[in-house]
């Protein structure tokens, strides 16, 4: 068939949107119309060419929601009709990985995945020409329709908006999973969170809806601060505006240090402060940025001899295939909020834009309506 | 009264064994005559001059096990006659630490303690010519008397011997509770282990006793593989005869990855290397060695991001009212061993033979009986 599709012909150029060749789903596989997705700062770090494991020419895109219209031979656990949010870490339930408890990297299809290519090896997109083109993520949610393996889709319910729950896909997953499966912090915990984007923003309402009694915000952003309130946060600190060094700072404003700190920036000094302004004994530092290829983290090994931990999150350690249709189910309840978040949205044809509009710090999240 | 002891007068001299002062236990403190004390690297840190927070003149000595001879007022859970191991972390069961179950961080006396004072901010010792002689790490077990706050005393059962249980006032506690209670390591783990000192033998013989599958010990001095093996490691691996890297040579020998890994040498190098050769999805690696002074661990982010944890152990991560007599238990019920380990014993005279023997690694501990 053919779909529309926004497409990454070149490391730094922006996407074309044009139409291309796509094949049907094959066995344990699922063909998906996509109906909205949203840009993640992982789409623009492959598209600008920084990520070494970036591959051309691929159409990108991981945070989608739709419908499944076709299934291949031997699908079991969705069917025609079902809504869906494609998942970039699949949840096979069969893998070393899936039967530990825990994690949540699957490994079942990690390698091809990572190759730009199905599980079988070969790429269901090409160009009119009949040029292949890569799959990205084992999503490419730019593409109007898109095929997936029937273990990298996450029912959710029929109700739940496309134009937001596509955000669950990733940033909302990756903040509040973080919070819950990650750190599982506890009610009446003291938290503080580094870098106030999506990202920072998703962690913070999880901690709100865990109960956390103390959410501290720090970016150096000042205009991060209202909507940061909004979602729960009750102090916030502008570590250009602390005189003196910001980890004795926020361990006396959190009473002797946080319980949990998550970093959201992706800046290996702001990991630094982060572990160490977390409580001695028992605090729990948790990174969720990603940082540019090759920085290093560091600290003195006493910091941990003390009772810190280090740890990090990959998709908010949620197993997506469970967890994706609960977080759902919260957004629906409205124990957790996406709307304020979804600040722009676009066409297709507009979809550039989006990335002009993260480059500005303009938008929290753009999403793309089909 | 007057007890003979091995007195730290400076910093890179040897101790001088002589007799001192020393004052009676006052409001919630006990007198203990000392039986044994095993002389641990931490002594010989300080005595070194090496540790910045060394105080001198001092008496060392934190590896002690003894009997109670006289209480102060208002002590109630030890008497007279009860056998005791001294506690450098001492259990309060009252502070925000000791009511925090993810800590052993007792924090009730640690300002005093490391001023080298008991907690009412005065020392016990005296010389003959009474000048003040500092407490050390709340012990002072190279003292054949001295005085201690009742809560860093731990009872323990009267026929275990004095010469083989004073080890269990550290380094048999570190070892064995970083696996059982900062690991927390289930049978059938995999686990790898840096520095097969004293240290990291107690952590082998924690893992054999918890039912660890394989147990890979790493050691560059080949003379380690025999006691080793002895105390549990199944692998022996020396990296100066690993072509390549060590790290994927880890990850291959324990079939993806060390659950658990531990280091034992203080090496930051050492330290680095045992995070990354943990499993990825899972591995902890868990710092038990103490780096020089100034010294930093590092690596790149994306290993805590795909799943590593990085955690540090102090005292095992055992409280030491509760936990040490349950490892005393152990070890006269046969699930642990010690007596390979005390490799020589010694007078109080010969005090200073002990750090000769450590410093040549001839010994893997060294004790002295009064
Ligand atoms: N681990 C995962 O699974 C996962 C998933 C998605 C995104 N991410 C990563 O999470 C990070 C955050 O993503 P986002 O969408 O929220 O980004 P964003 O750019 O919207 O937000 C980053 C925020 O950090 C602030 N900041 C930057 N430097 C700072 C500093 N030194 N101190 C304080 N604040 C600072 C910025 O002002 C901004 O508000 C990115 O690195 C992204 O790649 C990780
Ligand atoms: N965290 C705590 O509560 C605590 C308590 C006591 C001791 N310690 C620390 O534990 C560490 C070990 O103590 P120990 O008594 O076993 O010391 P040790 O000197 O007896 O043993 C260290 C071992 O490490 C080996 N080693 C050194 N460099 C190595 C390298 N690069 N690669 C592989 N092996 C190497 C040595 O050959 C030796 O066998 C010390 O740093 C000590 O200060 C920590
Ligand atoms: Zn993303
Ligand atoms: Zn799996
Ligand atoms: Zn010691
Ligand atoms: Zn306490």
């Amino acid at each position: 068939m053919r779909t529309r599709a926004a497409v990454a012909f070149q490391a730094g150029k922006p996407l074309e949107v044009t139409e291309v060749e796509l094949d049907g789903p094959r066995e344990g596989e699922v063909l998906v119309e996509i109906k909205a997705t949203g840009i993640c700062h992982t789409d623009e770090f492959t598209l600008s060419g920084a990520d070494p494991e970036g591959l051309f020419p691929a159409i990108l895109g991981h945070e989608g929601a739709g419908v499944v219209v076709d299934v291949g031979p031997g699908v079991k656990s969705v069917k025609k009709g079902d809504h869906v949010i494609p998942l970039y870490t699949a949840e096979c339930r069969e893998c070393e990985y899936c039967l530990n408890p825990k994690t949540n990297l699957c490994q079942a299809i990690r390698t091809t995945q990572g190759q730009g290519l199905m599980p079988d090896g070969t790429s269901r997109f090409r160009t009119l020409d009949g040029d292949p083109i890569l799959h990205y993520m084992g999503c490419s949610t730019f593409s109007n329709y898109t095929v997936l393996p029937e273990i990298a889709v996450a029912k959710i319910r029929e109700d739940a908006p496309f134009d937001k729950v596509c955000y669950i896909g990733c940033g909302v997953t990756t903040g509040v999973g973080a919070v819950v499966n990650t750190a599982k912090a506890e009610p009446g915990c003291r938290a503080v969170i580094f870098g106030l984007g999506g990202i920072g923003l998703n962690v913070i309402q999880g901690l709100r809806m865990i109960g956390a009694d103390q959410i501290v915000g720090v970016d150096l952003n000042p205009a991060k601060k209202a909507m940061a309130e909004r979602f729960g946060m009750t102090d916030f600190v502008n570590p250009s505006e602390v005189e003196g060094d910001l980890v004795p700072y926020l361990v006396d404003l959190t009473k002797g240090g946080a319980d949990y700190s998550f970093d959201c920036t992706g800046n290996v000094n702001v990991m630094r402060t982060a572990l160490e302004c977390a409580h001695k004994g028992w605090g729990e530092s948790i990174i969720i940025g990603v940082a540019p290829a090759g920085a290093e983290i560091s600290t003195r090994p006493f910091q941990l001899v003390t009772g810190r931990t280090w740890k990090g999150t990959a998709f908010g350690g949620a197993r997506g295939r469970t967890d994706v249709p609960k977080i759902v189910e919260w957004y629906m309840q409205g124990k957790i909020e996406i709307d304020p978040l979804i600040t722009h949205t676009l066409s297709l044809d507009e979809i550039n834009k989006g990335f002009d509009l993260m480059h500005s710090g303009e938008s929290i999240r753009s999403v793309v309506l089909y």
